[in-house]
């Protein structure tokens, strides 16, 4: 956030801000559901009662800690990719950023994988926030993917969502290899998967 | 369970496996943090005394419930796909009962995946439990892939490993999709990119 930003905040503005931004640590090392009015309110020294004052309930707090999480993805990884030339060279450095996003950014990995599997058997809103981002952020890699057809580096017949299919996946296993196995290979393993995926939709053996 | 092994049970035994059937029910569907003395005491009809009795911790309960899991994976997955031939025939047919897996045999999906994001920032007995189990799992596949090498139905410089680490991030991808975004195209998208991953490493067209 931009010192500008910041100096244009109320002081309640600047409150809600400083409980996100603890709050998006404690989900990313925790999942979501560790997250709680309690346990925020005292790491960041405001009553429960005080935080109820910004958040009027669990599922609130929890719904603006992942768009919180969302904006530091657009930031991270796809502000980023898009400086890139379109096609093969912005679809490299997105996956390169997704990768550095589940393992590096946030001190305990990526808030929406884990709120995948924690909320795929509960409704309500937190449930449908965590769908909206991640269909998004699908979404988003399809795009890559279609332009890299559009620029001529993949083949026109490549199935661009089967391909999103498998680089999401490809993606998932490193972070699960890299932060719960502490695999030493896992990121040696997902470049070879990428580039291998990439190969296979080239229109020329390095697609350019 | 047996018939023969119930009967053979005392009361304590017979409540345990109760308490940890309903366990691993919990897990799969609120996470293994869900799984509290308390919670688990009041759903099968014990005081968390009661409970305390069987369980020494709720780290000690929530390793339980991953072995007990393991046993289910065994059970289902593992022991049915050995009964294959060996070689392709065996490691399809692991990878359709490990698809089943994640999204019917159990009511909230696997419970392995959902603890890997959850506890791979925690230490202790949970997260080694975890860790141990998911490395098991991912030498099955990899012997899989091996004896698919032996049979001479995939070529001798296939990527054991690499392979590996390939259908369990379409595994990964599949769940997700399958129960977080209950999209339709899922279960085909995850065969699809499992049939081509046979087929780069098949040793005729399809390596039969």
């Amino acid at each position: 956030m931009g010192v500008t930003r910041l100096a244009a905040m109320g002081k309640g503005d600047a409150t809600r801000a400083q409980v996100l931004a603890a709050g998006l640590d404690v989900a990313s090392e925790l999942g979501l559901e560790g997250l709680t009015i309690g346990t925020l309110a005292t790491q960041v020294g405001l009553s429960k009662s005080g935080l109820y004052a910004h958040f009027a309930s669990k599922e609130d707090l929890q719904c603006a800690v992942l768009d919180l999480a969302a904006e530091r993805f657009a930031d991270l990884v796809l502000r980023p990719a898009f400086t890139s030339p379109r096609g093969l060279p912005r679809l490299e450095r997105l996956m390169d950023l997704w990768m550095l996003w589940e393992t590096d950014q946030l001190p305990g990995g990526c808030p929406f994988v884990a709120a995948a599997s924690d909320y795929d058997d509960r409704e309500g809103p937190v449930r449908d926030r965590v769908a909206f981002y991640l269909e998004a952020m699908m979404a988003q890699l399809e795009k890559a993917v279609a332009l890299a057809v559009d620029e001529g580096h993949f083949r026109k017949d490549t199935d661009v969502r089967g391909f999103a299919f498998e680089a999401w996946g490809i993606v998932l296993a490193y972070q699960q290899w890299a932060r719960m196995l502490k695999a030493d290979d896992a990121a040696d393993r997902a470049r070879a998967a990428l580039a291998a995926l990439n190969d296979r939709a080239a229109t020329s053996p390095r697609g350019r």
